[in-house]
C-alpha cells in the first residue's frame, strides 16, 4: 500500500505533513542536520576545510546513532577530500543506501556542496571568482554558468549547492571580497540571480547567503559586528536576496555569522521570519552556516549552553544546522512546534527533490563521470575573458605586438594561486593533499603567455625588454594561508606581500610597464598609476584565466569587463563604497579624498564607440509607471569590441540622504567594426523606491536624473526625467529590474 | 510699568511667554539666529575659522537689517580674529548696547563662543584637549578646570560655551578624536558630566555636541555617514549626553554633521524632540552646528532651497541656527507653532541669563582683564601633568636622572603646535595673524626639558648620548592645516610627516630610545615599542604641557595618566574600538588582529601597588538594587604615585552580542610611599542595563563579573555578582553612576 506521503499524485506539502505527522520527536530532529564524513580526525586524510571542523566533527552526534532516526543532510561528499568523481558517486549511492536502509522511512539525506567558482569537487572545472562574474556584466552568460555547473552536480547525486554570495562589498579589506559579486546591491542582485536561475534549472537547490550583513562586518574582519541601521540594510544588503528569491527562484537561504547591530543574524527572527518568511513568501529552507548555531553560544554569548543556541537559532526561523548535528541534538528535544515549522520544511525540499518517492534512487553511480568537459571548459574560457578589465592604456601599448621582448616581473606570474579563488577544489582543499595533482589543468599566466605569443622572446633582463608585465595580486587561501579569502582579511589595500617593491623597481627598468593584477579585491594602484604604460585587472580567473588575461594582452580577446568594485587610490581610508551621498564623497572637509583612482563601473576596450543621443518619448510618467529610453552605440573604431551601457540613477531631493549615483541598468553591446546597435531600457518608476525617512519604502513625484555613463563616474548623456502622481509605497510586488535589450 | 516679562518675580517661562506674545513673526525669527562680526571676508583681519565661512558670511542676512528686529546670537566676539581682552570686553559692551537699542524689547543678543581648550580668546589659558582630560579619570579636576575657563568667560559677557564634545571615539582616524574624551561612554559621559558642571556652575551654557553620532561617520571622514543601529547609538553614543544632562545640568545641544543611516541629525525628530525632549524632558535650546542647516540643502539634500532646510531643521527640534541667519530668515516666514515653539525656548533661556532684566548690563566693561592669571595656568598645569601615560618602561630608564647626556630628536620637540589642541586660539584663529604673538606663553618641550634638566648636557649627535628622546606625534590644525584636528582625518594610523623614519633613524643610535609622543590620536607604536626603553605619550597637553611632559621624565611628577583610547600596533585595521563583542575581538577567524598595543586603561607608575581581595558583602543582589564592593590599595614602592582603579563590566550572557568588557567606574587613588588607601564603590544593577533584542533597556537577573582592574586588559581581581528578581526596564530614572570613594 502506497502511504499519502509516497504517493507521487499529491503535492509536495501534503506528502511532507502526512510523513511528519509519523515521526518521533527525535527522527524529526535528526532530519534538521547531518553528518559530515571525512572531517573527523581520524588522520586518513582530513583536511582542514574550516577552522574548529576536527573539534565539532568530534563532537556532532555520531554517524551511527543518528542512522536509525535518519538522517536530513551529507555534508559535502565530494568536497572534503579528492575523490576521483566516479568514485565518489559510488561512494555516495553507497552511503545513501545505508542511510535509506538505516530509518523506517527509507528516506534518503540531502546531499549538499559548494559550488561557488564551480562545483568543489577534485577534477572539476574551476571557474572564474563571483568578482569576475560581476565584471562581465553579462547575466545571460552567468546563468549558462550556473546552469552547467548545477547539471554536473545533479548528475553525481548532489542536491543543494552552497552559493551564490549575495553580500554587497562594502570594505574590500574583507577577505571574502573575491566571493561577491560587487560594490553595488543592482549588479550583486542581476548576477546573482542569473546564477541562481541557472543553478536552479539544474534542478539544484541555491542557497543565498550571507544573510544579511556579513559583508559590512567592521573593518572588514572576518565575523565582526555590523553596524547598519534598518535602512541601509533595506536598501544596500537586502535588495540582491530579494531578487534571486523572486525572479531566481532560489530554495534556501544561509544567515550570516556577524550580528547586526547586536542580534546576530542566526537568531534574528525578524530578518529570517517577519521579513524571509511572512513579508517574502519564501517556502524553502533556512540553513545555518557551518557552526553558525554553536557561535550564539560560543562567541555571541546569546545563548546558555547548546541546547538553549538550537532553541533560539530555531525559533528565529533556523531550519537545519549546518555542517552536522551538535545544538540540533536528539537526545535534547526542541519544542514540538517549531520543531514541526523545520522539519515540514525539510521535508517538502526533500519531496520537491524526490527524495520521499520510493522507487527513485538518489544517486545513478556507476559509469564514466566527467566533471571537466570541453563545454565547461569553454564556458570557464568565455567568462574569464569577458570578465578581464582594460583600467589604463594610455599610450596605447596594448595590445602587444607579437615578436617584443617581453620581460614578465612578479612571483605571481608562475602561480596557480593567482588564478583560483579561495572556494576552489585546489585551494580549498587541495593544499591540503600537495601529493595529487590539482585534477584540472589551470595554466599560469607565464604559461599562458608562451603560448599567446609564439614569436616572443621572453628576457630575464627587463632592461634589455620592450615591455616589462609586472604581475601583482594574490595568493587565494582560507584563514590565513593566503592573501585573499575567507578568514584573510587585509589591514589596509597596499599590495601584499611586499610587491609594492616589485612594482617600484619595475618602474625603474626604463622600459613600459604594464601593470597586470590578478587578485580577489582591489589593491591602491595610485602609487604607479601614472607611471604604468597599462594596467590590466583580473580577478582569480579560473582555470583558463591564463589564456584570457593573454589574449587581452595580445589583442585576441577585446577587454570587456567593466569593474565591480572600484580601485583605490591610496590603501587607507576604507571603507569608500562608491554608493554614498555627498558627504560621503570627495569636497566635503576632510583630508582623506576617497574618491577611487578607477571607478565602479569603469573599464576600456582597443576600439572607440559613439554613445547617440539617448531618445526617452515619456519624460515624464507616474510614480506607478515606466518609461523607455532609446540609444544607439556605434563601434567607430576599426577591431570588434564590446561596450557596456550603464544607467545610473541620480535622485536630486529626497526625505534621507542617499546615494549620489547608484546603478539601475546596464546592457553588453558587443559590436564589429563600424556597427551600431540600439540599446533599449523600460525603466520602471518602482527602481526610485528607496527607504524613507519614516521607514516606508516609497516612489516620490518630483524631478529625477538618469545617467547613461561609461562608468559610475563617466556620464555620456544625463536624461531629466520626472514622476508625478501620489507618493507611492512599495512591497515584495515592486519591480526591481531595469529591462535592456540590444536590437 | 513693568511688563510681565520684566517682572524678576515670575518665573522665567512666563516672562518669555509674555514677551514671545508681542512680537511680531520677523523679530521671532530673528531671535533664532544671529550674525558673526568680523567673519566678513572685509580684508580687515578676517580669519578663516570655518570652511567656507566668508561666504556664508557674505549671504547671511546682515546686521543691519537684523537690528531693528532684535537679535539671537552673536557669534565668537573674542573668537574670531585677536582683541586684546579689555578691548573686546568694551567693544562686546557697546555691540551689546547698539542691539539693546535697535529693537523695541531692548533684548542683548547671547554671545558664544568656542571653549573646547579652555575660552578660544587671544590671552587666554591654553588647557590640554578634551583626551588629555580623559587620560586624568579625574572628573573633580576637570569640573574645577572648566568652572574656572567658565568664570573667566562670564566676567567679559559671554553666555554660552560650545563645548564638550561628548562623541565617543570610534575610529580615531577621525581629525576631532583630539576634541573627545575617550572610547568608553561612561569615561566620556563621567568627565564630560564633570566640564559640565564646571561651566555651568559658573553661569554659562554649556553645549553639548555633537548630537549624534558624528564619532561613527564613515572610515572617520568627516562628515561621512554614520552606519548605526539604534543598539549601539543608545549604548555606545547617547549615554554621555544623557549623563551630561541629567547630572550636569547642560541647557543646550548642538547636532552633528553627519546623518545616521541616512536621516541628518539637524532633521532627526527622533532624537532632537522626541528622545531629547519628550523622553530625557530637556528644556534648553538646541543650536545648529555651523552651517548645519544649510548642509540640509547644501549637502545631504533632504531640502529643496534654504526655508525648505529651516522648515525641516525647525520641525525636527533645531531652535537657533548658527554662526548667523541664512536659513531661518525673517523675510520667509516659518510655520508659527515652530517658531514659537523654538523662539520661547531661546527667550526662556535669555531670561535665566538675565537679557530680560531691564536693569541688567549684559557686559560690565572696563578694567583690566586678565584671561591668562595664575591660578587659571597652575589649572592648566595639574590637568597636563595628570594626563601624561607612561605606557612602557620596562628597562626602568626613567625616571632620567639629571646630568646624563640627552640627545632629542624629532621636529615636534621644539614646536608649540604639537602642544595644543585644534581649538584653541592659536591654532584656531592666531594661525591666520603671525605678526601676533601667541598671546600666552607655551614652552615647548625643547624648552621645557632645559629647565627641568638643568644640569644635562643636550647633545646634537645621538650616537654621544646617555638617552635618546624621540619626539613625534601631531600639529594640529582645522581643514587640513595640520596632521590632527578637525577635517584633518587620516587615512591610517601611521605617524604623520613621515616621522616613522625619525624613528626607525633613533632606534639605530645604539643608545636607549624613549619615544615621546605628543599627539590629538594614538599612533600605531607596534614596530618600535620593543625597540623603545620607554614610551611615553601626551595628549595636546596646552600650555603648561612641556613642563608637565618634562617632569614625568624627570620624575618630578609621577606619572598617573591613564589611556582614553588604545594605541594601535599596526596603523591599518581600524576601526578597532575596545568596546567589542567577542567576534569584534582577537580569536575569530580572521588574518587581522585588532588587539591594541597599549589597551583603553593602560598606564604605568614610577612607583609599584599591591592591589588587595575586594570584599562585596552582598554578592546577590535584586535587578533594582545595589552593592557594594570595597578595595584596600597600597603603595608598595618608595615613590609617591597615584593608582587608577578601574571597574569593568563583563556579562557573560545576554539577548544581545554585548562588549566583552566595559568602564563602569573608577577612582584615582593618590598614595604616599607605603601608603594605603581603601576604595568604595557603590555599583548600581542599572549599570548592567543595555538595549536587549527587543529595543528595550532592561537589566536582567543572572550572573555578572565585576573585573577589578589596571586596564581593560589587566584585571587583578574578578568579582562574580548574581542580580535575582524580574527583568527590569529602565528608563530616564535610572542611575548611571558608580559612586567610588577613597578613604
Amino acid at each position: 500500500m502506497v502511504e499519502p506521503w509516497q504517493d507521487t499524485t499529491l503535492p509536495a506539502h501534503a506528502r511532507a505533513a502526512d510523513l511528519l505527522a509519523r515521526m518521533t520527536t527525535e527522527e524529526k530532529t535528526a532530519q534538521l542536520s547531518g553528518v559530515w564524513i571525512g572531517a573527523e580526525p581520524d588522520g586518513s586524510g582530513a583536511s582542514d576545510v574550516a577552522p574548529g571542523q576536527h573539534t565539532y566533527a568530534a563532537r556532532s552526534a555520531a554517524f551511527d546513532a543518528l542512522l536509525p532516526l535518519g538522517l536530513g543532510h551529507l555534508t559535502r561528499p565530494f568536497g572534503t577530500v579528492p575523490v576521483e568523481p566516479a568514485e565518489g558517486v559510488a561512494r555516495l549511492a553507497e552511503l545513501q543506501r545505508t542511510i535509506r536502509a538505516g530509518n523506517r522511512f527509507a528516506l534518503p539525506a540531502i546531499a549538499h556542496e559548494e559550488c561557488l567558482t564551480g562545483f568543489t569537487a577534485w577534477q572539476a572545472t574551476v571557474f572564474p571568482t563571483p568578482l569576475a562574474w560581476g565584471a562581465t556584466y553579462d547575466p545571460a552568460l552567468i546563468t549558462e554558468m550556473a546552469q552547467a555547473i548545477g547539471t554536473s552536480m545533479r548528475v553525481v547525486g548532489v542536491h543543494q549547492g552552497l552559493a551564490p554570495v549575495l553580500d554587497v562589498v562594502r570594505d574590500p579589506r574583507w577577505g571574502r571580497t573575491e566571493e561577491a559579486i560587487g560594490e553595488d546591491p543592482y549588479l550583486v542582485g542581476t548576477i546573482g540571480t542569473a546564477y541562481v536561475r541557472g543553478l536552479e534549472s539544474a534542478g539544484i537547490v541555491a542557497t543565498l547567503k550571507h544573510f544579511a550583513g556579513y559583508s559590512a562586518s567592521r573593518a572588514a574582519r572576518n565575523h565582526a559586528p555590523a553596524s547598519l541601521g534598518s535602512r541601509e540594510l533595506a536598501d544596500v544588503i537586502l535588495p540582491p536576496f530579494e531578487m534571486a528569491l523572486r525572479d531566481g527562484g532560489a530554495r534556501s537561504v544561509m544567515p550570516a555569522y556577524n550580528d547586526i547591530d547586536g542580534l546576530p543574524a542566526h537568531a534574528h527572527t525578524q530578518l529570517l521570519t517577519q521579513l524571509l518568511r511572512r513579508q517574502w513568501q519564501f517556502t524553502g529552507t533556512v540553513v545555518s552556516d557551518y557552526y553558525g548555531v554553536s557561535l550564539l553560544e560560543e562567541a555571541h554569548r546569546i545563548a546558555d549552553g547548546q541546547g538553549d543556541a538550537a532553541r533560539l537559532a530555531l525559533a528565529a526561523g533556523v531550519d537545519v544546522e549546518l555542517p552536522a548535528a551538535r545544538c540540533f541534538n536528539p537526545a535534547d528535544p526542541l519544542p514540538e512546534d517549531l520543531l514541526d515549522r523545520a522539519v515540514l520544511r525539510v521535508l517538502t525540499q526533500k519531496c520537491e527533490l524526490g527524495l520521499l518517492d520510493p522507487d527513485r534512487e538518489p544517486v545513478a553511480g556507476g559509469g564514466t563521470v566527467d566533471l571537466n568537459p570541453p563545454h565547461m571548459r569553454e564556458l570557464a574560457r568565455k567568462v574569464a575573458e569577458e570578465s578581464v578589465v582594460l583600467l589604463a592604456n594610455d599610450s596605447a601599448v596594448l595590445p602587444l605586438s607579437d615578436g617584443p621582448r617581453i620581460a614578465v616581473v612578479g612571483a605571481l606570474a608562475d602561480e596557480q594561486a593567482a588564478m583560483l579563488g579561495c572556494y576552489t577544489f585546489p585551494r580549498h582543499v587541495g593544499v591540503h593533499h600537495p601529493e595529487l595533482a590539482t585534477g584540472v589543468e589551470v595554466p599560469t599566466l607565464d604559461e599562458a603567455l608562451r603560448v599567446e605569443f609564439p614569436h616572443a622572446v621572453f628576457v630575464d633582463d627587463p632592461t634589455t625588454a620592450d615591455v616589462c608585465l609586472a604581475v601583482v595580486g594574490d595568493r587565494s587561501g582560507l584563514f590565513g594561508r593566503g592573501s585573499s579569502g575567507e578568514g584573510c582579511d587585509a589591514e589596509d589595500l597596499q599590495l601584499p606581500y611586499g610587491q609594492g617593491e616589485v612594482m617600484d623597481e619595475a618602474m625603474a627598468f626604463g622600459v613600459p610597464v604594464v601593470i597586470v593584477v590578478l587578485s580577489g579585491r582591489p589593491y591602491a594602484l595610485g602609487r604607479w598609476a601614472d607611471r604604468a604604460a597599462a594596467v590590466v585587472q583580473a580577478f582569480f580567473p579560473g582555470q583558463e584565466g591564463g589564456g584570457a588575461v593573454a589574449g587581452v594582452l595580445s589583442g585576441r580577446v577585446d577587454p570587456s569587463g567593466r569593474l565591480p568594485i572600484g580601485v583605490p587610490r591610496s590603501p587607507g581610508g576604507q571603507p569608500a563604497p562608491y554608493l554614498a551621498p555627498p558627504l560621503g564623497r570627495h569636497g566635503f572637509p576632510s583630508a582623506v579624498d576617497p574618491t577611487p583612482l578607477y571607478p565602479f563601473g569603469h573599464g576600456l576596450s582597443y576600439t572607440t564607440f559613439n554613445w547617440g543621443q539617448p531618445v526617452c518619448e515619456a519624460p515624464e510618467f507616474t510614480t506607478d509607471g515606466e518609461t523607455t529610453l532609446r540609444l544607439t552605440v556605434r563601434n567607430t573604431g576599426d577591431r570588434p569590441g564590446t561596450e557596456v551601457v550603464q544607467l545610473y540613477l541620480h535622485d536630486p531631493v529626497g526625505t534621507v540622504a542617499r546615494p549620489e549615483v547608484r546603478l539601475v541598468g546596464y546592457a553588453r553591446v558587443p559590436l564589429e567594426p563600424g556597427a551600431a546597435a540600439e540599446v533599449h531600457a523600460t525603466f520602471p518608476a518602482d527602481l526610485a523606491a528607496y527607504t524613507g525617512a519614516d521607514g516606508r519604502r516609497v516612489v516620490e513625484p518630483g524631478a529625477l536624473e538618469l545617467r547613461v555613463a561609461a562608468s559610475s563616474a563617466r556620464t555620456h548623456h544625463t536624461v531629466p526625467l520626472t514622476l508625478t502622481g501620489p507618493v507611492r509605497e512599495v512591497g515584495h510586488e515592486r519591480r526591481m529590474w531595469c529591462e535592456t535589450r540590444v536590437k
